[in-house]
């Protein structure tokens, strides 16, 4: 069994982790942090983990990790890197859900989380952890930057077309759709139910600090430059992230052509779902679940719309980060993350 | 494997169903059936689905449940009656998630459902499939009238009490919530998202179908005559049943021995949650499993309150469904049932 | 013109009331306090009163609020007792929309708000703001406790049938259902939409606060002893109130006997609507306007049943209150608060 | 007193226009008709008009209409000019909020909504409805084709760009989301609160009918030929409407001269508002109120982006045909249009 820790466990993604890991055939949960929650069982805070477990959170302290295999960090920027170089030299894996590890450009990383990052050649070795991209590297990974929900979306979406060299790299619009969910468990007004309801907006156009995280994995792909246009929405509901992706074609593709070019790059993976054409993805058939369901359209000649929906707590989060514990481990890539969604 | 066939498949239970099937280690399933949908793939439906099954629904009609070893019926009532009489004779078990082989009482199940009971015969072997009361016959059972969902949660609340003699049976007050999954899936003005959101409702206070069958069963369990005052509201959420019930009680309880006597009641019980005195069980924290959650509560010492939750598609239906069929083929209860609640 | 100030202007009982007081005929806005927005304008906290307003928020400071003629409190407990004093010295009308004026007894008010009492002189001359039961008295009040939204839907179910000693008032249950907006706007993480959506629960069954308000008035009506069992619960949507209330008949009632003693008792409330019998009030029919609606059931002969639904932040706060302002001024009743629900 | 008839009341639009009507102070409702529910009073459909209006729902036959003096219609494709040629012929204005007199192009007309088009002759007298562009004529005019909700967000949003040639007319997106009261008061399953709660996607991405009506009229700001990639999708959320356009900028403007542009166009625009640099507008901001508020962004030099954002039921439906009511009656044009929105 691989001996498990989450820092950072009664937050959204935490407890997600938790849901996924609790379920796990091949791991065993040892220690769950939670500074707010120190001492109280996952399940007086969550009474949904009753008869599950009787793990109790308690705080980081140096010892307490020392005994698993890996760990997660489901915490805001800065806490996973300020462990990590302890835990990589007792020959822990680490993998960090938030973004210390994501960006390799440490200047932008500084001035988007306005943190100096404190362990830049541990960070040299840290690999972003997106399957369908970056396989290989991530089965031998030590420790893992596990992609933001948006970019998961837009990167799967722009991938194959950058490398079919499809599209103009320079006019890329991403307009994002993201349940309350992604925005963590915090005691904030603008996340209350009377704030949230019945009410749709936008925010953080300019400047989101998904974008570098983007731009940086998209390079990649294509020597061209890239220039995307990114504009963030929230959505009143819980789980579910929907982007719309506008891309102007370069050549004149058919799009059967434009199907075939996203078939062949995902005919083998087992989280991403091309639909047939002419399909609606929607954000309830992939709620719960790992699946990321993806369709295009051409509403207009010169240029390619795709549509990807995904739980941005599943794919976009928690069981993405299964999904390469899971590869580092050599397990099948499934293990643990089959759910059917729940509808309705 | 258990060769398996849903009638009425499209439907809110029969999807839950198949979720709950797709994934259960003994079952194969054969058929399922849609009059709306005849023909088309599940995954076309519901595509949350895709990569789960090749299944298309189909119509019923003689021949195509005749390989099956068990057929559940999510059927409007009238269905399951009309076709039980030649599954029973091919041997073939059945599994009524609606109202046919719920009642005993076939006038009353007529002035309530005005419909003609069309097989009273097989009614007499019917078992009614609340497994935490009536779990031996079940094992046996060839027919099950499976509770409906405001059933459920009363007559768990209640059973200890009454079998302990401790509440005026005339008085009590069962003041039930249900989330909006529990009207079904039909086209109606009432049920739209905009006429249900921010909304919040009372209905059916004189009369509801529920009634006679809670009565009916609960009169197993005390001679004396119960009189039961139930008001069913919805709530502007999909899934999700909350109970409050009110019983004024015979002798002069503590609230420990009230708990003492809940907890003996279901301390075997896998699917019951009787939480620590004090706690408020919530709808989310059984949203997507099979566990009904109750507390106790004394605000009047003459009387105690006992909070109910459930969700209504799993031990209020499909979830109760399956574990009967658990028991009726010897298999562990808890059979692909034991998935943990989605939070947030 | 009224000249009118606010302390506490941007919780959500806050800016219903500026909504109202925006529109009113007869009142000019002088100041709106709050803490957490000293200095912003109105509408660039809440940009629905772009062109609407030009006011900013300010701090409650000595001099700000003298000149007024009426101010208005929607503040936690303590911030109106230790302002009404002067403001009463100074001739200036005061409204307390929280609990520092309702309660005459001062101990049970220190037993359940854990504050001292800081002006019980000025206590004894409070009016408790309930106009369809002490309009007489709210004309020539000083200073008013507005009543809480739970007491206003029970005492105006109960009052008729005190009157008509028609029930058992020591075996009354309000079983109460209320929209999140209730709770205020408080960064808590129990009040995330993620936590709500999609999620009832009950909570505070025992030693709700507003229980002795509701005991305190109710006795007025009655001298038989009232033992009240009193259920909250939170429903998740934004405004609504809903409270179904259980009282065993002393008599032998018709209902049409019922619904005249009702009817009479209402007849000339401009806010109370008694609907005909076997009607469903729903939350969404009052959301947004200061009618209250309700209707009797009887599905048991020895208990009457009554349905009450208003919107929590007009008839159940700030709109009760300006009904009450109305009154001191000898003003329509109805001036400002005619507004028609928005549906859907 | 103006004379109103409403055919088509007791849909969505319907009931907003009585709403608005019912407490419009030059208006005097005469008819309201509605096949579904003839005979029935509007208190009975919608208890929230109980005081406000003792009308009837009736059927719409010959002489209903003749004692009016304008009728709105609120109906389904072809009702409208069904009826129109009599009316207009009897000196009865005419509002149509559905689609018959919107395009002048019959054979787009025809194309996109496959019916024939029955007055080919009226239509080149009727007027489009948005007051913004097209005051003057709508002040004298007898027939009025009221804009659809999405093209009221796009046309505002566009005009001032393609006056001052500010944009490539050939790749302009609009990423449009709306409420679901858009779709209207249908009974089916797609509407239904379970598969709309919790749930997002896009629909109709090639050739919903709002795009001919766009085109048509943005061609007469500009003599360039128009390209509109319009993706539709649908918020979890009743009332509301939110527009992302995005257009690339012909020329070097700066965000400020930008500004100025819209400033300017719309600075005696009672119910356009141009929010602050850097602002966000909210659908709950514009939520039952007139309003349409928009803001501008630049988070790619080469592109300007315009969020904005309305009440589809007023500003892009009901709203709007008031507006012009008002016009065409010589009346002050914010009559009976100012209320405030209802926060939270």
């Amino acid at each position: 069994m691989i001996k498990v820790g989450i820092v950072g466990g009664s937050g959204y993604t935490g407890v997600e982790l938790l849901r996924l890991l609790a379920d796990h055939p091949y791991v065993k949960l040892k220690v769950i942090t939670s500074r707010r929650d120190n001492g109280v069982a996952i399940s007086d805070v969550y009474p949904s983990f009753r008869q599950k477990t009787d793990l109790k959170f308690s705080t980081l302290d140096k010892d307490s990790l020392i005994e698993c295999d890996i760990v997660f960090f489901a915490t805001p920027c800065g806490i996973a890197m300020s462990q990590a170089t302890r835990l990589i030299k007792s020959n822990i894996k680490v993998i960090d859900l938030g973004a210390d590890f994501r960006l390799q450009d440490t200047s932008t990383f500084e001035k988007y989380y306005k943190i100096k990052h404190s362990c830049p050649d541990l960070l040299k070795e840290a690999i972003y952890g997106l399957p369908e991209l970056n396989r290989t590297a991530i089965k031998s990974a030590k420790i893992i930057g596990n992609p933001g929900c948006y970019p998961t979306t837009i990167q799967i979406a722009l991938a194959p077309l950058l490398r079919a060299d499809a599209v103009d790299t320079s006019r890329i619009i991403a307009d994002c759709k993201s349940g309350i969910s992604g925005a963590g468990r915090k005691a904030e007004l603008a996340l209350l139910f009377s704030e949230i309801n019945d009410n749709f907006k936008a925010y953080g156009i300019s400047g989101h600090r998904h974008v570098p995280e983007i731009i940086e994995q998209l390079r990649k792909l294509t020597a061209k430059k890239i220039d995307l246009l990114f504009t963030p929405h929230l959505v009143p509901m819980v789980r579910g992230m929907y982007s719309t992706i506008y891309a102007p074609l370069l050549k004149d593709f058919s799009t059967r052509e434009l199907q075939s070019i996203f078939r062949n790059a995902y005919k083998n993976e087992p989280f991403i779902d091309v639909m047939p054409l002419g399909s609606y993805p929607e954000t309830r058939f992939t709620r719960g679940s790992n699946m990321l369901q993806l369709s295009l359209h051409r509403p207009r000649d010169s240029d390619i719309v795709i549509l990807v929906s995904q739980d941005n707590l599943l794919k976009g989060a928690a069981g993405q980060a299964v999904q390469c514990m899971n590869l580092m481990y050599d397990l099948e890539e499934t293990t643990g993350l089959l759910h059917i969604p729940i509808i309705p």
